[in-house]
């Protein structure tokens, strides 16, 4: 933390995989922070570590310059923000909203409306990276809404990433986000499609590894995946459930938009059978898992 | 060529975008290279550089001790092989076929049934790599076959590629090249459909670009491709009918194998829908420009 | 019209290719018609044949009894219903909106409410049928909401439709029109392939529909189509356009309900990519042109 | 049988579901008849009725006048057709086969060559019906080839069906084959869909059976199904494993043809899928089970 950003009071909301990492490195960062969860227990640790607990959305908007959100989806955002008890409710005029949850632009669009009716400044700023980089503080963020806002944040944003992209008015950072996770859903079930014909062409997982990982046609963060894949360790690093949920605020967007996505469509499909059978809560490589018809 | 193996004479069959490239290779290697082609006209360049011409497969085959081919597709294989004009009707015995083209792994079974026949042994080894890495003789070769037998046709492979990968038996080449082009194609049609869906989102494909291609959820290879695109330079280096005809061999191995790959066969159909556009011609990147419905 | 009816003063929103044709059979039916249509043009015939016209929702809404909308989406039905002009606003208490447009059963329960809480009874009354039956008064109607509210409209239902199902609460009418129009577009989908598949291989459109459309395996809606496809005549009954809508909110639905539909997914892309192309006010019978490769 | 054809012998191979009751009509309607089957066993009760039984398909073509071939799949046909052992071997020259497999229109004219170099003319003959119409001699034959040959065997083919709809020359029955195949493939996936996402909105597949099974967009031949579906009854009228692989036919066929049929291809893949969950052996209604995650 700067100097002359010392009075900065900072709220998170929502400490799942993401935001609790996140949370605790603006801790670590010297931040005072308030926190609030849709259930209390997962906040105990950081509580313990010296963040304030709001008992509502609401009381938590009224204690701080600044909030976070890193939520599940657009209705657990609207869920938090808005109605009687929701932050917006409790923050000050001239205080910033920063959204990291992966909706869609439409979404955001919306709420950056509502935030501006209670002279807020939304800006949705989404991640690039997981568990791990969330951990470590090298996430990178894709910011969309005033640059004026955005630079604002940008040192509680270096607490917890190592880049930040500014990529227009509010909307584009969910826009890009989108994009982003498109491709990443599509490399996984590709690989998935993939190791499965290889498999069965008698060719091992170690040596399709050793093959593809080091061609340009594989997506690098395949070699990260590849050895969970080896142990069936899909302890969630990026719950399937998200990936399926971030494929369908791409549909979404997609028809809003008028383009289509042939490819995107059936393997947000996938994600769902996936889900279905018993797999949402594990890691989105679980596809393979799936498609493997390893399932019970 | 190293002393001792300046007696062996280098047939090749197939001088496509590809196969003109790979002789040309063997020509500079100082290897004795007599070549045929469907069309004479594409071997006049090589003839003039000292090439032989072999009026049919058959005087081709024995005129050598080594048979290369590069051909479109499991028909042409057939058509150049077999029969009586065919080149294993020419073939001393002890000799090697390598086939480089991208056939399934049935099909090149039953070709070495065929050749073993005829005393002649057949290695599958598909290459990794497209008309740039053919031209500088840095291909990636993954082999299939009698290891002893591959190792005798190293020094050729030295002369037209960077790196020899040994996969097994006879089949294992071409499995792993079905795996290589399912993530190729797949790479592909996803990234089209991230820009088509970003540019509808008001993001420029320049900062598309500039933010997804350096993360690890793209493939490597898209940074080449997307300067093209950018410039709707289509020329093909892999042209999309080739792509379209690997996905189907991909699809009919998978089908063989008793398993599914529901996204793959999707996208084979969107390329399908390409070619039936007037796409077939192009690279395969051009499924970017269906997709957009950039067509006429 | 039955005796004791007589007072019942009916408003009709929407004025499209069924709604103009819906409005019409109330007219003929002896009741006294109030319209209201987003552009006024749409209206003149039937204002010149007794129809009042509202110059607002909001007015509609207070003159009359019961309002029936048929509307092309969700947004266009809360911009009807909704905000300070809309007939919601208008509406006395105790009075029945009738929504026929194709909406989603999580939309028709929200508008279900709104409506509510200006004591007003919502219907979601969808329809089978496209213009034909429309104008005949052929149609028929799929009925959530209040039994009772069901009962007090039948008798304006009886003029326009031949049958009226009664499915339960609030949302089931919309749950079924689901249904239905998920098996409508993948018939028509699945009736373009099959025909652009026989024509490849020699077989007449006139053959293969003398076979198949006689054949159990046909969706008997086929015969009336095809004699339209032969003669390249895609005037809308049915626009493409809302067929792409109609399965992008069953694609939501499924979702919501944590359902997988496949098929069903990516048939709503290729009608996409069919609109793309510029097919989106052709019939739905269009996405056999697209797939035929017959466009500009 | 009329008289002129008693001396007409008949040979049958291929004594599956559909064959053995194709057989037995045609021992009822007095041909003289001989069988062979890869399995003895499934021949039994039709010896016990009077079919000679042939050791090999060789011995069985020496001891007919015309050959009817009911097998799984152009390698069935193709292995009992062709090499020392195969019927082709043992049929006079003038006689004719008539093969109702499933196959493509391709193979079929290749099968048409090779049985024409043995001086046997090949009619493709697929039906149209499963078990039911099989035994009760309902069928409808799809013919292609000679239709003087077809002329001959019509007494036949009226003993085993109730329709005969000449189509013109080799692979031409094959070919609309397949386009009812896709037909029925696709509406059977269809309506799963439909009832998954229908069941998911509080309709029980009861209601939803009364409503869609008696509009014009269902096929007809969901009214037979819809009980067994109710019943979780999945005795292979038609088996899943059939389903997929006429659709690998229909997707080879449409490559070679270059045509495109995006929906068909992931229909294909979602019946792979269910094959891979162990419902090869169901009856292919069982796509209902498979994606409602009913699976072990």
């Amino acid at each position: 933390m700067l100097s002359g950003e010392e009075a900065m009071k900072v709220g998170f909301v929502g400490l799942g995989i993401m935001g609790s990492r996140m949370a605790r490195n603006l801790i670590s960062g010297g931040y005072e922070l308030t926190v609030h969860n849709r259930t209390r227990e997962k906040a105990d640790t950081l509580v313990a570590d010296g963040a304030g607990w709001a008992e509502t959305p609401k009381d938590l908007g009224a204690a701080v310059d600044v909030v976070f959100t890193m939520l599940a989806d657009p209705a657990a955002v609207t869920g938090m923000a808005t109605g009687g008890d929701g932050f917006l409710e409790g923050l000050k005029k001239g205080t910033v909203w920063v959204d990291c949850s992966t909706v869609d632009p439409d979404f955001s669009r919306q709420m950056a409306q509502a935030a501006k009716s209670h002279g807020v400044d939304l800006l949705d700023i989404p991640v690039v990276g997981t568990k791990g980089p969330a951990a470590s503080g090298e996430l990178v963020f894709l910011a969309g809404g005033k640059r004026e806002a955005v630079e604002r944040c940008r040192p509680l944003l270096d607490c917890m990433g190592k880049e930040l992209i500014y990529l227009g008015d509010n909307g584009q950072g969910a826009a890009m986000k989108m994009v982003v996770n498109l491709l990443l859903g599509s490399a996984m079930s590709a690989y998935a499609e993939a190791l499965i014909l290889g498999q069965s062409l008698g060719l091992s997982n170690k040596k399709i590894a050793e093959v593809v990982l080091d061609t340009p046609v594989a997506a690098p963060f395949l070699r990260g995946k590849h050895p969970l894949l080896e142990q069936k360790n899909y302890q969630p690093h990026f719950p399937l459930r998200w990936m399926r949920k971030d494929l369908q605020l791409v549909a979404k967007t997609a028809y809003e938009q008028n383009v289509s996505l042939p490819a995107t469509n059936v393997i947000k499909e996938i994600y769902g059978l996936a889900q279905r059978s018993g797999l949402g809560d594990s890691d989105f490589a679980a596809i393979y898992q799936y498609l493997s018809g390893d399932v019970k």
